[in-house]
């Protein structure tokens, strides 16, 4: 199977100021990613909170980024939903509409307390698309499935003929690397955490990524992998600081997905407001989060339109 | 507000073993319901498995369970979802399809980290049905939010109009006591454990409660309440035990969400397998299930048709 | 073996304001306990900064209690350590001093993750005092081991031939009862959350207890086990709530170990600080919570020397 | 002050088959250290059951290790304890013995909740040893204590004048980096995960260290961080890799302190049992992790006395 060689980001979804979502600004986004060095986008996943976006919403989206994507440009759609029977439409849905691949993370809800639980939700989903590439999204802080990879690595090898790996948004580079040495790199292992690209890159990893400040410090974080490659450890070095000075920053502003996502309007893309249960930024906070960026010179090396 | 007498139960949704729901058992459930002396539903909760259907099952769902209530016996509608336009829809539903309320628990994802986000998300909700009683449905070991319900009842008193009170389904008495004293009971505390009516009693709350196991139990948890109101502790007392005992033997089963509901099957009502993630019992789990509950003379006692 | 009946007190251990403890209360703290109808107390536990104790701090304070103890004033002595030689130790101290019984919690560090951990753990310790009772004391919030109590009483039974019961600090009265109902209640399981006396004499539970908000607000729990008894409900309800506005307010400064401490001061007893890590409260902190016991009258009503 | 270069072990505790303490290996283990290229050792930490054994034994051990360390080898004598009067006395008693250093995690009771319950309880201990290096031991799976280490560097910074810097036993590169950077580099970050300590080195860090496997694979820890130096990455991977198979193996039994200290045995110094509650090995389960040490070629590999 194909593996990702680069960053893939994972999107924040437009909205209009009443909520609804607003499509209009996808093709102007992909072509800003691309520009920029991504390789392609992994929608309504947690940055896209997908999780609060109708079904309908959901494959629009997704006809809406397939549509905008330029040449080459993957579209991987996360399906993942606590009713797998939805889950199981969208992938059929991804597929039919022509996505590169998909991917679901484990349901919050049941939370999933064993591997052959998370197997059997996979395979089903899975089985929706049977032609395009899964991908496991491992991400246990959000929903409590702290459930060992490797073991599932060997659950769904020749059970699940379309996993593709997974994206591994987790501290353990540990059993990140477990997992990429399995059956000598059988699975295509995505590393989900922009703050550690460097040093998964020298354990061996991190040929392939997903992340989700990419969305507007990707030129950064794509060029600590081409730094790494061209052998400057120095400047590989600086750039992983910096971007980690960045997420530095929004973790002072709820994170990511409510503050990396007022950060594309600092940068010139207003995607408007997040849905509820999500606090937005007051005008108060937006100011005092762009004073923290401009500390850092970021606008001076941020994504560029 | 009118406040609930007695025990509303949390019904399982019935699937044809093709996993598709099947709507055709829902008129025998209701009135075999009501012969135990259940005063009602809370439907597509989480023995429902709310969360596991499309928007379109639990709208159809609603109907149904309305469409076969008899006299004074009240449907309340589960409309929670990680998605709060999804269930502003189904309060919105529920209310056209003539429900008696509407309940909401807190989303699994996002995680709800503070009350003032819980007050948005339930606000949002409430206003889709604003002539219905909306009860927060609060089972933190289930969705994360380990929030101080005391706090929620202040922040929505003159805010949320409709907010009717709490299904307070957590272990702490204590706090849900101090809930129901709060300005002199104005709040409608809905016990959620069946394992601890008769305590909960004791304190002078548990008028009116909801639960899971009054699905084949009923008529002995109506029962304790009966006794304690006849004065007659002792047989409070042996119900109350009982009823432990019963759950005794659905916690050797992956509880009442899988054990409960084949539970079903054994009295007379097959509903049919979980939706994945659960893991359905085998034969053999199901033979041994029927035979701790013999050992405990069950079959002698439970609810009948 | 015989069982506890009424309430039993976890006392603060008193500092002079250099860290060092002072045993020169502890004669008027003993009896102004006995006065308010307390039956004993359990030293070195959590209320008493056990765990933040010298070996030889905890053995003199044992020495200082059982010599102060009035006649028929039961002292058991916590012995729990992280160090099972030290808490042997302890536990032979505590036999050669006098004390009446023993107990240990589970030691936070290793933390505790099975039953038979738990066993190896309380054997090795009651064997250090064989000819008294030996309680294990759960409180599974303050060190993780969050194990199913009937389990160990099941794994003990034949096993451990001074283990008397359970000291029951956890919120689920339900496994209570299964843990009292176990064998025809064979075992003492003695109630230890002060602000559920009441729900769990209903159950048939709480014949005796242990407590730490006793200190200074004893006479009114005691109050509530007598009129239940008397059959007066409307009474122990009424002391029942008035026992929780007690902890709603220590809730606000600290819990227990820190504000419940400093109520002592204000009701005639001062034990000086707490011990590093806890924070003591300011001079303001404690105007204000006198301020908030002044409210619900407390001072009119707590316990007298 | 001066950094730490190079590996220090943290060592296990020999005990005598009836559990008391054997002093005796310690000269021959602290020169097979040493040979094996560690720099020191971080003696009665976790690893080594400081928790679990008597103050009495931690200064004895303390002497011993002195005693036997050969020339330039360093000895940090780790303190902490739940009582931080213990901890003082601890902290005295190493600067009088010719300690290096001294160390001392968060207790795991009280949990520690706030930055300032951790500098406070830091300080005091610190004070007891005011001309020797004090490093904090972030360990915060075995203890709870999930705080933000740069909020700690910031908060010591100016009042604790002998914290020396950090054992960081955490997987957040993240955090550890950003620590790293904190004043370019104003305290030592030790890094504390065998497992990946050539990402580390990779970002920047890891110039330092502390390790558990160390007993007995340090001459493979060590190489890779020669090797990096060397600029052999092929190597420092191929190193890395193994080390993680190694600690695979432990994970299938009961991890470092019971697994890893029974592999010094298989290696030929044998350091007897550990102390309740942990479960020591079966001769099968022994037998079973030689057979998985053996298929690794694990003792053609190894440190040598």
């Amino acid at each position: 199977m194909e593996k990702i060689i680069g960053l893939i980001d994972a999107p924040f979804t437009p909205f209009y100021a009443n909520g609804e979502v607003n499509y209009e600004p996808i093709p102007a986004y992909a072509r800003m990613l691309q520009k920029n060095g991504l390789k392609g986008v992994f929608i309504n996943g947690s940055s896209g909170e997908g999780y609060m976006l109708t079904e309908e919403e959901r494959m629009k989206l997704a006809e809406a980024w397939i549509a905008a994507a330029p040449e080459g440009f993957k579209v991987i759609v996360h399906v993942g939903s606590c009713c797998v029977k939805s889950s199981r439409a969208l992938a059929e849905h991804a597929a039919a509409a022509g996505a590169w691949g998909i991917g679901a993370m484990a349901p919050p809800f049941p939370k999933i307390g064993r591997v052959e639980e998370l197997v059997k939700y996979c395979e089903e989903i899975a089985a929706g698309a049977p032609e395009l590439p899964f991908y496991f999204y491992h991400i246990p802080a959000f929903n409590g499935a702290f459930l060992p990879m490797v073991e599932l690595l060997k659950a769904v090898d020749g059970r699940i003929p379309n996993f593709a790996g997974i994206k591994y948004t987790f501290e353990s580079l540990y059993e990140y690397n477990q997992c990429r040495l399995y059956k000598d790199g059988k699975f295509d292992m995505l590393h989900g955490q922009d703050e550690t690209i460097l040093p998964c890159l020298a354990m061996g990893g991190a040929q392939g990524g997903i992340g989700g400040t990419t969305n507007y410090n990707g030129v950064n974080l794509v060029g600590i992998i081409d730094a790494w490659k061209a052998g400057d450890l120095e400047r590989a070095r600086e750039l992983q600081n910096f971007s980690q000075e960045v997420i530095n920053v929004i973790c002072n502003y709820r994170g990511n997905i409510v503050g990396g996502k007022r950060i594309m309007k600092l940068i010139g893309l207003d995607l408007g407001p997040n849905r509820t249960p999500f606090r937005n930024l007051t005008d108060e906070e937006e100011a005092a989060m762009k004073a923290e960026l401009e500390a850092i010179r970021f606008f001076e090396r941020c994504n560029r339109f």
